[in-house]
């Protein structure tokens, strides 16, 4: 799938993130997603807070395996690991870099880093693991 | 902070998520956190999807934290592992059971195991850690 | 497999572990396996290091699941989460406790938790995940 | 700290482990350890396991943070992540990239990538944390 036919996946699929979420590069193995950061992102202290962090890795991880994979919408996230490291910059989007690491038969592992557009910090990293199901599931 | 005390809390500080929980039972160590479930909480399958679970297990360990140390926002979380082990029930709430496992100076650990409400299988189990602020830095 | 055909699975499999640990108690979905503290689990400070307490924790889990599935040897880790908690205490026995929170077609998940014998506090907990091979793989 | 004074270092706090380790390179941030793979960190099937993975990674990263603040043997692990991805290769040093993601004033976080030697591959990653202690602790 092309960063097109991604963005029409999920807004048919991911209503809910769909509109918080913006696919901004596609190479082999590798994405990048922008969070277009609101106010329902934000925690006390004026940054875009933890679960929304972790959404945007989550998506941007999804869409990179179904770049790969095709559109099987059930794919699920099995396992996920985050670090947070340092403070977004207040009133930026955050950008996130989905890469694989192993695309198996049943699991794909992808490491994913986050920084606040325009900044060279890393706000946090994550692994996240999934499970595909078999070819025969994908969604027409 | 008791209850009622923490609801206050999170609807002041937190009015993105504080209309999406509730707080169902505290203990010393111990609070049970329900997640309301919602359309928008919802992913293909019509389950509710990894960052509300996610950010349910977060709201929840930051309350029984604040249960112990008071008012403190600005806690953040510093690392978060989360196993995805089931399905969640359709149409259901979820309920988060947060455990402090370790309350030390600047860090403390937290155990969070989720399930659908009626249901005596585990949906995620997540263990989440927090780096506290100097108590002096109290919200008042 | 009981703890005696667990024991000797280990002897024979695991030779390089196998003279570190000793399986106390077995029940379904659980079991609780001792490290049998010697010098070279030792880092600085005197008590057993971290990738002793990961070793506890994964033949722990590797021989919880055993129990259930029968001794297939190629069971490998997928992933694996620790927190380290507390120092172990010094000259102690560590006690682990192996928890299976699912066992799936492909994938199981356990939950463990060390302490130091004696003591009611935790030194480490650790979540594992193992990918397990057909049943026709298991070694005779 | 230098290579050589890390190995001195390692040699003279770390006898269990400093025999099966050697520091390859370092950069600013940046450590490469090779795992002098041997009998004793085999699994069944012959390749390394996954207890002395987990010492490499621990291991390397705890020389790269030394390599920063000096020698302060009571710096402690206190969260790990570990993907293991893929089956080493039989008969190989393992080679482990350790790099430093966030050096705060109490906490810090590392990345490693764990490889076969010459193979492209990579064998596992991990995520680690650390405790320091203050500058104060430093053995002399």
């Amino acid at each position: 799938m092309d960063i097109e036919a991604l963005q029409v996946f999920l807004a048919r699929e991911f209503q809910q993130v769909a509109g918080d979420v913006r696919i901004d590069g596609l190479d082999i193995d590798r994405l990048t997603m922008r969070l277009l950061a609101s106010d329902r992102h934000l925690r006390p202290g004026g940054t875009v807070g933890g679960p929304a962090i972790f959404m945007l890795a989550d998506v941007a991880a999804y869409c990179v395996i179904l770049s790969r994979i095709g559109p099987r919408a059930l794919t699920v996230t099995t396992n996920a690991g985050i670090d947070f490291l340092r403070k977004p910059a207040a009133n930026r989007d955050l950008l996130c870099e989905a890469t694989i690491l192993k695309l198996g038969r049943s699991l794909v592992v992808v490491d994913t880093r986050i920084l606040s557009e325009g900044s060279g910090l890393l706000v946090a990293r994550a692994n996240l693991t999934y499970s595909i199901p078999p070819a025969s599931s994908a969604v027409s």
